[in-house]
């Protein structure tokens, strides 16, 4: 049976994961500046303080966010990938969900990491460092699979990696800030025209992307 | 003779100027919602009710903003770009200007128009209309200069104009992008690249290309 203490803690967790929730969201559309422990508690179970309890400092709030928005991308964008297989499938995979993710508007205010890499690239700190560290980390991820798909002879022996994922990124977030400044998702399109275009480039068989 | 009425004039001018070059340059690092006419007025010959009375209100004060930022954008990315010849050499000379003005910080923060298009892109109102205009005016520059390399035969027939378009404003973004995120200017030669092959793809003869 729980003890009190148990089922405090529990609430305690809820209410965090529902605050942090309601935090990415406003986050992707103000950025993680315009967060406020008052502002949050207009739409929580709990009061300011409560909420200021629970995470401590605004900055630690902040980083909650931030990884918080990381398992949400990762949900959303790379555990549908991992049904294709490794190298080229996967790749493609990765475009194909990133695209879904960006225009179903997972984060209200469109990609959450395109939103707060801007805001903190001029500043120093924790903060900055954790959306460094995110962004890396996807980079990383997909350039790996850029690589089994080059050992596995899907794409030319002379590829570059690191300039594949370049320029797959730089299609996939054009995409994302596009789509929400014209209010137009046929951006969607020309992203996956543009990401078919690097690959072919590169000797892919396009006619087995899907 | 100028009469003390053109000279307070003149005079007001050149404080306006240099009040919009502060405020362009503040707006680039943290977006048209940080500046204030109180933050303004601490490097401004003037004081803050003078500045105000220069503007009249925050809006019009951020329009006149993006205004000027348009302004700084042509002199830096257009006009160097006028000395090639019409067509392919043109779109190559606004390639290398802009990685050039993204590379130089012309403005402090990085390309102004990245960092309020990110800021702005989930609101209405006067100041995402001109962030858009100034966006789609590029855009539409570029894009022109790609239809008459199509109609020179420096790019194939079937090309589409606006997809081109699409992923080279991609590759600059991404480079400006990056460059500030992770402090490493490398990514340049990234862009470069990477509007080769979108313009290899093409047809284009690269080795015309400087």
């Amino acid at each position: 049976m729980s003890s009190p203490t148990d089922l405090r803690r529990l609430r305690g967790d809820r209410t965090r994961r529902a605050v942090l929730d309601d935090a990415v969201q406003e986050a992707s559309v103000r950025g993680l500046d315009a967060l406020s422990f008052g502002a949050l508690a207009a739409s929580a179970p709990v009061n300011k303080s409560a909420i200021a309890g629970l995470f401590g400092s605004k900055e630690q709030l902040q980083l909650a966010a931030v990884e918080r928005a990381a398992e949400i991308y990762t949900e959303h964008v790379v555990v549908p990938a991992r049904s294709a297989a490794r190298g080229l499938d996967r790749v493609w995979a990765l475009v194909r969900a990133w695209t879904e993710y960006s225009r179903a508007r997972v984060f209200r205010g469109g990609c959450f990491f395109r939103t707060v890499e801007i805001e903190f690239d001029m500043r120093d700190g924790a903060v900055r460092d954790a959306v460094v560290a995110a962004q890396r980390s996807w980079e990383a991820y997909l350039e790996h699979q850029v690589r089994l798909a080059v050992a596995a002879g899907e794409l030319a022996p002379e590829t570059d990696p690191a300039q594949v994922v370049f320029e797959v990124d730089a299609l996939l977030y054009a995409a994302n800030d596009r789509s929400l400044l014209f209010g137009d998702d046929r951006v969607y399109a020309r992203t996956i025209e543009g990401v078919r275009g690097v690959l072919a480039a590169r000797g892919a068989d396009l006619a087995a992307l899907r």
